[in-house]
């Protein structure tokens, strides 16, 4: 590989920085893309009053999944509810998704059809049809990539910049709850390395573990949401922490926010097994990923459609973007709200 | 992993037979969904007289390409041109695509650009739009997998299962090349590795390198059938080696077909090579992958429209399906028609 000597490392621009960069300079050619790169979702037009949305991941082997604690199952389930959650952050809903896999001939004919029951569960329950599938060899570990793509009224699509002053910022679940059951399961396998006589024993973190080895994408919300008649002015999946989520969609829409600290949901057993660990449950809740659930902006006159809803906390507000994003904590101190989010790199 | 103790290697079923397995109770539930898996790609109807066409692919270092002689910019490009290809054999016409890419740290923000510089070139070479784009870390290996969309009009989309009795077998371009250039690469790297003084000497090999390191979708031919109107009544890429093509489009369509040994198109480069390699050229014409030409049916009322034309050879015939698929050979010999393709596992 000739690089013209010229080395930059990933890490010195972030995920976000580098894919910033790769893509400054695309432009769009066809009236049929509506929105290309920057949001949780491209957006095609084809006429008519909808719009067709697009969504793809890739799922790694020793980077977004661990085979010691992940079962097959949930890991097929996974993949389908993280694509899933992307376009439903388009206030959208999924219709088709494709599955490509890639895995080492370590893998036998049945583990494969173990990912696809959870694969085939995820299309059942989101309601999506699978409509290609695509294995293939690798050398190394295995590799998930799903497409998912959904469809939404004109009027009712929420991109990242449509958040305006004064909205309400919302979230639609509880917090941190992944990011915790995934320092129990590695605590877990470390224990196990060490002695493969003990057992893992998950029975007081059932709920974080699930947290992490089979996230909902938030669907149900985006229904209700449609038969409440309230349309999100902004809306992206929680993936990173919320705390890269407000930023992205404070950069997107050009505003500031104030989050409060003390609004954040977090369940009782995340908070007992952030305890456990000796860290504040507000960090994980914060900036703890794979959550999942959606953050969203609304018009203050759509609170009183929401206030009661089981499923709508409200966390925020938005701000003028001279403000900045900030925390408002417990402590009663405003801090600039920063995001760890995830680094893969 | 527990695989409740059986244990059926891939190798046994194949790729084409572990697809059919994975997906053979997947129901479809959304009228959006006009094909799901089962041709070169997913088939979505939003109303109106055209459908939306969709295909993705992942490619894995290692396995689709060798990073030892494959060019990261070639390699950008032929990760479009490949998911390009697949749009073009449902005769449509590509729009958008995304590009999801993992690397591990050792590749430096310009080694990814270079990557990109292919991804942008192909797209504007193929007139398409980059509309996602996804980085992230992989422990080991480079790992691409994009997302190609497009459209075509209800009445001239062509799918795998059109083939009639006695429409005409037409192939895009000549065959084998693709192959007879992986083959050079191969040897020019052993060589190296042996003795790293020996550069690598392609000179004679331009035509089969660039065969394999740069394949073009027929795209061309796409916007010149459409200027003819000709609509293939079957298609399909050559990705696997012609013979694998013929008895997809067999199957689909439940006809048989006879293919001409000595109809095959083989560029004098390919045909040099493989006698280099003592490699009778057939073979890699029938066998080899990865060219990427098309592979069509016509109805006979349409092949005066075609007769003259540079961009197509006409290789044979389609038969009844109880003929099965034979090859006609330069030596006169009637032979079943079999695939070796391009097996990873």
């Amino acid at each position: 590989m000739s690089e013209n000597n010229k080395r930059t490392e990933i890490g010195d621009l972030g995920e976000f920085g580098l894919i910033d960069r790769l893509t400054k300079d695309v432009k769009i050619k066809h009236k049929t893309t509506a929105k290309g790169v920057g949001d949780d979702a491209a957006v095609f037009d084809y006429g008519g009053d909808e719009y067709t949305v697009l969504s793809t991941d890739i799922l790694l082997e020793g980077i977004h999944f661990d085979l010691s604690f992940m079962p097959l199952q949930h890991l097929g389930y996974k993949a389908i509810a993280v694509n899933v959650s992307d376009i439903a952050a388009m206030n959208a809903i999924p219709e088709q998704v494709t599955v490509s896999i890639a895995v080492t001939n370590r893998f036998s004919v049945e583990a494969i059809e173990m990912i696809y029951e959870g694969i085939n569960a995820a299309c059942e329950n989101y309601n999506v049809d699978l409509v290609g599938g695509d294995t293939t060899s690798s050398r190394q570990g295995l590799c998930i990539s799903v497409t998912a793509v959904g469809r939404v009224k004109k009027d009712k699509i929420s991109y990242r910049s449509g958040a305006k002053k004064g909205d309400i910022l919302c979230v639609t679940g509880d917090l941190g709850g992944a990011y915790m059951g995934l320092q129990v399961l590695l605590r877990e396998k470390t224990v196990f390395e060490a002695n493969p006589k003990m057992q893992p024993n998950l029975d007081n973190y059932q709920y974080v573990a699930g947290r992490q080895l089979r996230p909902e994408a938030r669907t149900d919300v985006i229904h209700e949401l449609d038969e409440l008649g309230v349309v999100p002015t902004s809306m992206i999946d929680v993936s990173d922490g919320v705390a890269s989520e407000v930023l992205h969609i404070c950069k997107a829409s050009n505003v500031g926010a104030v989050v409060y600290e003390d609004k954040l949901p977090i369940d009782q057993d995340t908070f007992d097994v952030a305890h456990e660990f000796k860290i504040a449950s507000k960090t994980p809740a914060l900036n703890g990923g794979e959550d999942y659930e959606l953050l969203f902006t609304i018009k203050q006159e759509d609170f009183s459609k929401l206030e009661k809803n089981a499923n709508v906390f409200f966390i925020g507000y938005i701000d003028e973007a001279e403000n900045g994003a900030r925390l408002f904590t417990e402590g009663e101190q405003t801090l600039p709200l920063t995001a760890q989010g995830w680094k893969h790199f």
